[in-house]
C-alpha cells in the first residue's frame, strides 16, 4: 500500500546541503542583539583558598561592561550539579581544579575581554591538592568537599551515601555466593588495570548566549540536554520552567561532553550582572578543562572451569571523575554495571566508586562505563579460553547469554543476539585464517545499558498545504536525528520526505525530550515522532471517513492522500474540508514513557545496546607501533531506518575506540593538564584507519524503537579497544593500561613499564 | 470549587512591567546577524509608465549590497494580493500611485541606503492618471488594470466578477420587493454623501527583517495575519508553507493597518537579492502610502411609514481602494452588508463597489465597512423620526431587531440585546435632559459582521514544575491577548496566572490561526485556549483516576492539583507519576472551525458586534468647532474576560470614531499625498476626550466565545460617527460629509459647502 517508503533507505541527510555549504548555523554563528563577550579566568592552581580577589581595574577599562566573580551569587544558592549539587557557578573562596573558572569578563568585544582578564588581580593561598585517584583515597588526603552531599534534580541513583574521603558515590552489586563460587572454579584470572582520561573531542567547543528579560532567561547553546539544562537553570535562578527557554541550534558534535549543563550557569550568571546578552566561547583548551572522560584503576578476577564453563567475577573499580561530580555517580555504576559482561554466571560481585580529586571534573562520554570496563572483562575471558584450551570465540559461544535470558534480575531480557553477532565479526577479520607473524585477531562483546529515561514527547503539525512540521527536543549534534525522523514521520504520513521538516529545539515550543545521548534518540524520541505521525493519520482518516460516510478501516493513506479503492483525497483537500477554508491545520502528538518505574538505566534499561568488536593488528617489534589491519564491529539496530547513518555512527564510535585504545590520553602533572592541545593531544587521523573496516548492520527488529529499532552508536566504542587488547593478547602480549602508544607497548614487549 | 478564578477580573496585563519599562522587544529593536538596511525609492507620480531604471551607480557606491527593481523578479510570478492577485513586489514598468516602491536597496547602514537611493535614476513616462472616484469611474477613464482580475488565496468572496473601468469589485444584494416598498412607503428621505480617506496610524510604522537561508524564509514582521503573510510567501516564491517562517514579536498597535500582507514580498525579494538578511523600516509618511482606509461615496434612500415603522432602504456606495484592491473587496463587501443597519426591513437592497483609483492601496481599518456606512443610515433613521415626530430613541426601539431576530436570510440570528444597548448609551448621554443652546445629543445603533473565518488552533504544554506555556497565533499588539488568554488558561487549569506565559507567534512553533482582526480573537483563540487547557485538564483528572483508581466524576481540580474530597495530588505530583521522573510534559490541543461552510463573514457570521454609541456636543456657532460634552459607548462583549482591557479597547475605538467624525482626513491632490505628516494630519490627543467618557460593559454571556464572550473594540468606531453626526442633526446640521472639521462646519452652517 505505501511502495514510496523511505525508512530503510539510505537517504541523503535533511542537513547535507545546508552543511557542506557552510550555511548552517550553529551557537558561535549566532549574533543577538546587544550581546557582549564574555571570558574566563581560570585558576592556574588545582588547589587554593582564594584569600583576595580584585577586579576593579579590569570594570575600570574602556568597553568592560561587568566582571563576574564568587561575590556576585550572595542572592542565590549558587551551587549546581545533575547528580549532585556540589559545583558553583564561579568558585567562591576555593578553587578544586586548575583551570576552575574564578572570574568572568563582559565585554565589547573578545580582545577588550581579555585585556580585562589580565588586569584582574586574585591572590592564591596554596591547599594540598589531591590530584591523582591514589592520592584521593590515601589516608589523610586533603577533602575536596566538607558536609553533606546534596542530590540534584536528576541524580536517579537512590539515596546518596556519604563514604569518608573524597569518595562522591559508590556502586554495590552482588549475586550469588562469591566466595564460594571462586573457591569451587577450576580456573581464575586476576589482575590490575588502568584506563586513562580522555577528551570527548567534538570539533565545536562549549558556546553559549545568555540573555534576560521581562520573560525570564533565554539561553542558546549547543547542549545535548536543553530540557535538564533548562530545570538546572530554573532551580538555580529560581524562576519558572516555562520562563527559561533553552534554544539548541545546530552542534559540532557532542559525544557526551555536551550532555547536562556545562557553561549554561556562568554565562547566564554574567548576563544577568551585564544586564546585556553575552556570550562565552570556548576555546579547546578549555573546553578540556570544562568535562573529559574518568580515568580509572580496577581490580578485577575471573573464574572458570576447566571444561570452559565462566563461573563467577569479582571487580573493584575507582573512576576518577575530578573535581565536581558531574555525571560520575552514573558512570561509576553503568561502570559497574557492565562489569560482569553478558555471560552466564553462578555469582558475581561489582563495587565501583567515583572518586573527587583536583582535577578537571570527568562526565559523560560515548559508552561511558562500558567502554571503561570491556576491554578489562573481556582480556579475562580470552586468559580464561587459553587456559582451558579453548578457542576465544568458541569459548564465548558457549557462555554468552542468549535472547531472553536475564542479563540482570528484574530486567529487560537480552533483546540481541550476541552469539551470532560475536560469529559475525570473527569472520570479518579472519578468524580461523592464517595469521602472519606479528599478526594477532581479537574479539570483546559487551552490553551497554541505553536509553536513560524513556521520556520523549514530540508534535507534527500538518499544514494546509500537505507539508509537516515536526516538534521534536533532539539536539542535532551530527548523529543525523533529523534525517531520521524526517524519514519516520514520511513513511508514517505516506508523504515524500521533502514534505517533511524537523525543527531544532527551542525549549519554549518544542515538546519535552529527555536527552539526546544513551543511544536513545532513535528508539525513544523515534517512538514519539511515531506516534505523532499516526495521531495525525488518524485524524486524516476520520475526516475521510466522515467526508465519505465509510469506515476508517476500509480507509488507507498512500501518497498524500486517504483512499478508499480507487478514490482518493489529498490531505489538502482533507484539511481544506475540516476547516472550511485553506488554512488550519491538523496535530498529532506522541508520548514515550516508561512501561513501569522510572524507566532508568537501573530499573531498565530501555534496551541493551551490544559492544561487539574484532580487530587484526599487527605490531611492528621495533617501535611498538600497532597497526590496525581489519576493524570490524556489530551495530545490532534492529532496524537501519537510515543504513547509511548506522554505518556512520558505527564507523565513528570504531575510530573513537582506536584512540581511546592506542593513542588518547590527557596527562596530569601535579594537577595540571600538559597536553591541553591538539597538537599534543592524539587522536586518531584518516591515517590511522584500518586497512579494512566493517560495520556489521544487524536487524532482527527486536528492539522497542519504531519498526523494531534500537540505539547504536556507542557500543562500538566499547568493543574494540578489548578487541585490539585481545589480538595484542593472541600475540603475548598481556596489555593491563590504555592506551596502548608505541612506547608504552615497546616497554611491554621488553617486560619493562 | 475554584475561587481563585481570574477571569472577570481587571488583572493587570502580563507585559505591562516589560512595555512600561522599555524592556519589550518590537521587530525594529531586532539585530539579526549580518543584517543590511533596505530603503525604498517610491515613485513620484501617480500614474507613469517606468522607462528606464539604472541603478547602477547605486550599486557601485561603498557599502551598498543590492538594489532591486522589478528586473530582478523575472524568475518569479511577481504578484500578490490575498483577494485579488494585482500587486507587483515592486513596480514593474509601470507605478499606479504616488508611493509606489519601484526601487530598493539593501546597505550596510541606512545613511548609506538612502545615498544609493538618491544615486538610482529613473525615467518615467507620464500617463493619464484617473486618481480620484470620480475619474475612476468617469467613462473614458484610463484603466489602472488591464485583463481578468486573478484571485488571491483568500479572496474568499465567490467568483471574481470582472466588471468594466476600474471596479474592482461589486457587492449586491436585495431583499424583498424593493420599489414597491418605497413607493409604498409614506416618509422617504435620501442623500449622498462623503466618507474621507484616513489613515490608521499605529504608533509602529510597518518593519519587518527578511533572511533567507538553506531551510528556506524567515521573516520577522509586525503583522496580525502571520499565517495568511506566510501563505502568500509561500505562493509567491513557490516554497511549501513548512518552508517559510514567519515571527511575530510585539506590535505597536495595529487597527487593520497590518493585517493581510504589507511589506514582507518587497523585503523577503531585497534579502534573496542580497543574500543577506534585511530590514526594511517604514517611515510615518512611508505607511501612510502603505495602506489606508477607503474613501467612500455613497447614496442612501430610507422610507417609513407615518406611523414610525421602517419600511425599506437602498444603497449604493463606491469605495476607493487605490491602485491595488488589498481587502478592497471585503471592505467593500462589509460596508454592503452594514448599510441596512439592524432593523426590521420590508425590502432592502445594496450595491457596493470597490474601485481602483491612482492612490495608495486602501485595505482594513478597524470596523471597516460598518465605520463607513451606519453613521449614513442611522442620520436618516434620525430625520424618518423626526418627520414622524417621534423621539429618536423610541424610533429605534420600535424598529431594532431584537435577540434571535434574523439579520440576514440564512445567517447568525442577533445575538445581542440592541433596545437595551441603545437605551443604555441613551441615559449615559442625558437623554430627555434639559439641553443648553448649541447643545445637542445623537444616538446610533449598528451591527458588525465580525469574528472573519472562525478557524484557530491552541496548545498548552503544561511542565513538570505545574507552570504553564500557551501556544496561540495571536498577535500581541496592544490589544492585550496575551493577557486575556492568561486568564482563561489560567482558569480552566485553577492555577494562578503568574504559572501561565503565552508566547508570541512564530509559524513555524505555534498552532494555526486565521488572523489577528475582526474582533475575533478572545472569541475563536481564546476559545481554541479553553479547548487546550481542557484537553490538559482531562489528562490530569485521568492520571490522578488511574492513581487513586476512582472515576474521574468524583474529582476536580483546585488551586494546581487535582482534588477527591479532601485528599489532593499536585500537577507535579501528577507529572512526575505519569513519566516516572521528574520531567515530561502534558500537552493539550484546542481546535475551532466553522460549524458550516467556511464560517465566514459571509455565511456567517461567528457573531454580530454592536456599534453603539451616544454623544452630547456643542457647536461654536462662530469658529464651527464641535465639542464632545458626553461620549458614550456599549462594549456588548458577552462577559468581560478583563473589564479594563474591555474599556480600554473600547474607549481607543471610540477616540478614534471622533477622529473620523471631526479630524482625520488624509488630503490628495493630483494623486499626490498633502498632509503625510503628523503635523498636517490631524489625530485626536487628549485634549480632545470628552468631558464625559463612558463605556458601557454589557455581559449577557450570548456569544460564542469562552464563557459567552464575544468580540468588541470595532463597534464603537462605527457607533461614535453617527451618534456625532445626529447630534449635530439635533442642531438642525445636516452632515454629509466627514470629517466634520470646524471650517466645514462653519460653510454647513453658513449654507455654503
Amino acid at each position: 500500500m505505501r511502495p514510496e517508503r523511505v525508512v530503510g533507505t539510505p537517504m541523503r541527510r535533511v542537513d547535507a546541503e545546508e552543511k557542506a555549504a557552510g550555511a548552517a548555523r550553529f551557537t558561535g554563528d549566532l549574533v543577538v542583539s546587544g550581546m557582549l563577550h564574555g571570558r574566563v579566568l581560570r585558576s592556574p592552581l588545582p588547589s587554593a583558598r582564594i584569600a583576595r580577589i580584585d577586579g576593579s581595574a579590569a570594570e575600570r577599562l574602556a568597553g568592560v561592561r561587568a566582571v563576574l566573580t564568587g561575590r556576585d551569587l550572595v542572592d542565590m544558592d549558587p551551587y549546581y550539579g545533575h547528580a549532585i549539587k556540589d559545583r558553583p557557578v564561579i568558585a567562591i573562596d576555593r578553587v578544586r581544579f586548575a583551570g576552575e573558572p574564578v572570574a568572568a569578563v563582559a565585554a565589547d568585544d573578545p580582545a577588550t575581554a581579555d585585556d580585562a582578564l589580565a588586569a584582574i588581580r586574585v591572590e592564591y593561598e596554596d591547599l594540598p591538592a589531591a590530584a591523582t585517584l591514589e592520592a584521593a583515597l590515601s589516608s589523610g588526603a586533603p577533602r575536596l568537599h566538607d558536609g553533606p552531599l546534596r542530590p540534584g534534580l536528576f541524580h536517579g541513583l537512590g539515596e546518596l551515601r556519604r563514604e569518608d574521603g573524597n569518595i562522591c558515590y559508590h556502586y554495590h552489586f552482588s549475586r550469588g555466593d562469591l566466595d564460594a563460587a571462586f573457591a569451587g572454579a577450576d580456573l581464575t584470572v586476576e589482575g590490575e588495570y588502568t584506563f586513562p582520561a580522555v577528551y570527548q573531542y567534538a570539533m565545536e567547543p562549549h558556546t553559549v548566549i545568555a540573555q534576560w528579560g521581562a520573560d525570564g532567561l533565554t539561553v542558546w547553546a549547543c547542549c545535548q540536554h536543553p530540557y535538564l539544562v533548562r530545570a538546572e537553570l530554573a532551580d538555580l535562578f529560581r524562576l519558572p520552567l516555562s520562563s527559561v527557554r533553552v534554544i539548541v541550534p545546530y552542534i559540532g558534535g557532542g559525544f557526551g561532553s555536551k550532555s547536562y549543563t556545562k557553561m549554561e550557569p556562568l554565562t547566564a550568571a554574567l548576563a544577568r550582572k551585564a544586564g546585556r546578552p553575552v556570550r562565552i566561547a570556548n576555546r579547546v583548551d578549555e573546553a578540556m578543562v570544562t568535562t573529559r572522560r574518568h580515568n580509572m584503576k580496577c581490580w578485577m578476577r575471573t573464574a572458570a572451569t576447566r571444561t570452559g564453563e565462566v563461573v563467577a567475577r569479582q571487580c573493584r573499580a575507582w573512576l576518577d571523575t575530578g573535581a565536581y561530580a558531574d555525571n560520575g555517580p552514573r558512570v561509576a555504576a553503568t561502570a559497574g554495571d557492565a562489569a560482569p559482561g553478558p555471560y552466564r554466571w553462578k555469582a558475581a560481585g561489582v563495587d565501583a566508586w567515583a572518586v573527587y580529586t583536583n582535577t578537571p571534573p570527568a562526565g559523560s562520554y560515548r559508552a561511558f562505563g562500558a567502554a571503561h570496563l570491556c576491554w578489562i572483562g573481556e582480556s579475562q575471558i580470552d586468559a580464561l579460553a587459553r587456559k582451558t584450551g579453548l578457542d576465544p570465540l568458541e569459548f564465548r559461544r558457549r557462555n554468552l547469554l542468549r535472547p531472553g535470558e536475564e542479563v540482570r534480575p528484574g530486567g529487560k531480557p537480552l533483546d540481541a543476539d550476541l552469539i551470532g553477532d560475536v560469529t559475525k565479526v570473527a569472520a570479518a577479520v579472519g578468524w580461523g585464517e592464517h595469521k602472519p607473524p606479528m599478526v594477532g585477531r581479537g574479539l570483546s562483546v559487551g552490553l551497554l545499558a541505553a536509553g536513560a529515561n524513556p521520556v520523549s514527547t514530540a508534535a507534527i503539525r500538518l499544514q494546509a498545504d500537505g507539508t509537516a512540521v515536526v516538534l521534536v527536543g533532539t539536539s542535532e549534534m551530527g548523529q543525523g536525528s533529523r534525517t531520521v525522523f524526517t524519514q519516520i514521520a514520511a513513511d508514517e504520513l505516506a508523504v515524500s520526505p521533502a514534505r517533511i521538516r524537523v525543527m531544532g529545539t527551542d525549549t519554549q515550543f518544542t515538546p519535552y525530550d529527555r536527552s539526546t545521548g544513551a543511544s536513545r534518540s532513535t528508539t525513544i524520541a523515534g517512538k514519539a515522532v511515531q506516534r505523532a505521525a499516526a495521531d495525525v493519520r488518524d485524524q486524516l482518516l476520520e475526516i475521510a471517513a466522515g467526508a465519505w460516510g465509510l469506515p476508517v478501516g476500509s480507509l488507507d493513506v498512500r501518497a498524500g492522500a486517504v483512499w478508499h479503492e480507487t478514490e482518493s483525497l489529498s490531505y489538502e483537500d482533507l484539511i481544506k474540508r475540516h476547516f472550511g477554508m485553506v488554512g488550519g491545520e491538523l496535530i498529532g502528538h506522541g508520548e514515550v514513557r516508561p512501561e513501569r518505574g522510572t524507566g532508568s538505566y537501573a530499573e531498565g534499561p530501555v534496551f541493551w545496546e551490544v559492544c561487539v568488536g574484532g580487530a587484526e593488528v599487527e605490531v611492528d617489534p621495533e617501535t611498538g607501533r600497532v597497526h590496525v589491519r581489519r576493524l570490524a564491529s556489530v551495530a545490532d539496530v534492529g532496524k537501519a531506518i537510515n543504513p547509511v547513518l548506522v554505518e556512520a555512527q558505527d564507523e565513528g564510535a570504531c575510530l573513537q575506540g582506536v584512540g581511546n585504545a592506542l593513542f588518547e590520553e590527557m596527562r596530569f602533572e601535579d594537577g595540571q593538564l600538559i597536553n591541553g592541545t591538539l597538537l599534543d593531544y592524539r587522536i586518531p587521523s584518516m591515517a590511522d584507519l584500518p586497512d579494512e573496516f566493517r560495520s556489521i548492520i544487524v536487524e532482527n527488529a527486536d528492539g522497542p524503537g519504531p519498526y523494531g529499532a534500537k540505539g547504536i552508536g556507542e557500543g562500538a566504542q566499547a568493543g574494540v579497544p578489548g578487541a585490539i587488547v585481545n589480538a595484542l593478547g593472541d600475540l603475548g602480549i598481556d596489555a593491563r593500561e590504555l592506551p596502548l602508544t608505541p612506547e608504552r607497548l615497546w616497554r611491554l614487549m621488553r617486560g619493562s613499564r
